[in-house]
């Protein structure tokens, strides 16, 4: 089998220093060797800049990018940008969202994202009639992926009822539902073999709560065994807003985390998304419990969510990765450095996360709450995904070897990344997707018939 | 003399509207007319996206450029901060200040800054001696600024002790002080002459007071009205940290807020930088007195100075500006969002401050408080500074006539701007300087040496 060869400038290989004149040697899709101090070979390609692997981008709704700059008229909370997100959700079909979400997943590429968990609940036709393939949805979006050359987690979302009193869907909801977790998972069962035939080496399946006001008290824990039976990741969102944890606790007399923890939900295969209004009680839960915590800060400051306890949470023992959810930004490296930057507007201290915490949460974090245990890492034997930083730009010019990891965390941005590489084959080059062309075309067509 | 035209496909001619197929036409270094919904002129340079006013960086330390990225190993807080910063000032000669600036303000031109308030204390060679030229330094700023092709406000700032007890400047500081207020403003009397003969209508003199702690409160007023003489603006940084007002307040028994409004600092032509730790007696003071108040978010986030009042602000009567400051970005559009952005993290609620507002601030308040009231503004008889943000890159495809604003204001950034214009001359099209090349390479040979 030939080996392909990339030489890097500079690379990220983990902890705190990043190595120079490194050798990435790539045989099928998994890294051979990986050699610092090398010279290049004459047939490697060369990576000016700084080489991370590929960033994971651990909470998506591809469907969200159409909301982007249109929400932001008048006041309102969380719960008012619903609706609007609501009206959206309405509007799709299979063909349209396999348009919409190839888009925005070769937007995800060009960031250098190259792992994506799409946290998926859009699954029937208006009015919840299920498609002739009840997993039509689900599977544009895995071919979506594909047809962009990211890998996917595709975690089918649980979601029965409208709050957590157990009020039934209505409306735009009504897609969301399949009756009972039974008939989710009676759905659900059809997916991995269903993501195998599209992308076999690139698609995985795992299962979603979408939190304690979507799924009754007495079916987290069948859900939960759902995941367990695939083999896969189990995330929930928890705690985003303080209206959640007042109707759960009224509801419950217990926090949304400790609702979990009751239920068996929490765990080392389990990723709490948000997690941003927690007790110090609900921290100990997700953190002995090795829970992870998917932190979204692009979209908590978007949608007025507030600012999380990272530093309470890193400290409890759970480990943190970072999604781009709503994609007000699809931008990780933003997402990175967003977490320590709200963290310093909270604390009035710098340095509570230092860059090689924030570059690991975006990486090797987020492939492991995904369920790709063997991403995330410049290490041989590794899944031989990696993006490329450019050190030349205005935002970047500046950095040397010593710099280099804080430059590309605090200054660079999506508009950096020059190359992408999945599984050893280019998907980036010149900071061009080769997968689709003129993704910004693409991503307006997809979107424009939605607001019309 | 001839008519040079521009047809913008979009542009925000001010409130919450854009307008569509826009004519503009300028004569010498002014708008004649601004005709909406007009055909192109053959001879027009068409602008597809949404063309705006110049953006306005009301504050700026140009030097604090070389420190992006190297300033986030370990732990620390503003003081930590403000060491490593006093080390690079220390390097700086009027040569290489001359290359750094000119540099970084390319930089501010790539991402749509027309003008630039440039907050000037490191006046003398080191040790405190005088060059030759006493204004060697600020005229090496004026000089970049022009062959950036960028508008400045130079405030040569009054920085005379070390804390407001009186200490002596000493070490680093040394470099700022000019013995006494007369000493200073013998020294500035001789600046604008200086500035006419580079830029003559490209640049501008104000003043600044460095904050209450540099400034004797007995010499307040004397700097105030040396600003007040040269007709140009005053600027100063005022509650940055709460150790700056701890500090204030046991020495001189006021806010710091409070003892500018006691010594005749505030008003219509006087900006206070940063606002961030106010009392509810301090907003008063400062929007009753139409004080102008320069927020720098981004700088706010990285050095941990916490989430200021602008709401509150607002309210009182300030007029909002924004500044790059610490240029851990160089990016206004990410300024303005982070205004609102970082008002969500603080009251949980979206839409306080309208795209609308943020604009205004990143153009005509910004060029309100730099002495440039005819700039910030597409009107005719206004100064013909505009910048093009496209609207089909990945970050913005997606937006329509109606959204355009919004889409500009909270997810464009400056890697959008594709075309800017100073006075009728084109500085920046198809993204790239028309008046320096390789920007970036430029900024890494004048960082490097600093380091070295």
């Amino acid at each position: 089998m030939p080996v392909k060869r990339w030489h890097a400038e500079l690379a990220w290989l983990g902890g705190d220093t990043v190595a120079e004149q490194v050798l990435l040697e790539v045989e099928a899709d998994r890294f051979l060797r990986v050699t610092p101090g090398s010279q290049p070979p004459a047939d490697a390609v060369r990576l000016p800049g700084l080489t991370i692997p590929g960033l994971v981008n651990a909470h998506s709704h591809a469907f969200h990018r159409a909301l982007r700059g249109h929400t932001h008229y008048g006041a309102g909370d969380f719960w008012a940008w619903r609706r609007q997100m609501y009206a959206v959700a309405d509007q799709l079909r299979p063909d349209s969202y396999l348009a919409l979400a190839r888009a925005v997943y070769a937007e995800m590429a060009l960031a250098g994202i190259t792992t994506v968990g799409e946290f998926h609940y859009l699954h029937h036709a208006p009015g919840g009639v299920g498609y002739d393939d009840a997993n039509a949805m689900g599977v544009a979006l895995v071919a979506a992926a594909a047809e962009a050359g990211i890998r996917i987690s595709l975690l089918d979302t649980c979601y029965l009822q409208a709050d957590v009193e157990g009020s039934a869907l209505s409306g735009p909801q009504l897609r969301f539902g399949d009756g009972d977790v039974a008939g989710w998972a009676a759905r659900v069962a059809g997916l991995p073999a269903a993501a195998r035939g599209i992308a076999p080496m690139t698609a995985r399946v795992g299962a979603a709560i979408h939190s304690v006001r979507a799924v009754p008290a007495d079916g987290l824990a069948e859900v939960s065994a759902v995941a367990t039976g695939l083999a896969g990741p189990l995330h929930l969102h928890l705690s985003e807003q303080p209206a959640e944890n007042a109707a759960c606790l009224a509801a419950t007399g217990r926090t949304p985390a400790a609702l979990c923890a009751e239920h068996g939900v929490l765990g080392g295969r389990t990723t709490a998304v948000h997690a941003t209004h927690l007790s110090a009680a609900d921290v100990c839960l997700l953190g002995s419990s090795a829970t992870a915590v998917c932190l979204c800060p692009t979209t908590e400051r978007d949608l007025a969510d507030g600012i999380g306890p990272s530093a309470a949470l890193r400290a409890a023992g759970s480990a943190l990765c970072l999604g781009s959810d709503s994609h007000a930004a699809i931008d990780l490296l933003e997402e990175a450095r967003a977490v320590e930057l709200d963290e310093r507007l909270a604390s009035l201290r710098r340095g509570t996360h230092p860059a090689s915490v924030l570059l690991t949460a975006a990486t090797a974090g987020g492939a492991d709450a995904l369920g790709w245990p063997e991403a995330g890492r410049l290490v041989p034997g590794a899944l031989a995904d990696f993006a490329t930083i450019r050190m030349d730009s205005v935002r970047t010019a500046g950095a040397d070897p010593g710099t280099a990891m804080a430059m590309a965390t605090f200054a660079a941005g999506a508009a950096d990344v020059t190359n992408v590489v999945v599984g050893g084959l280019t998907i980036v080059s010149d900071g061009e997707s080769r997968r689709l062309h003129q993704v910004g075309r693409a991503l307006a067509e997809a979107i424009r018939p939605l607001w019309s």
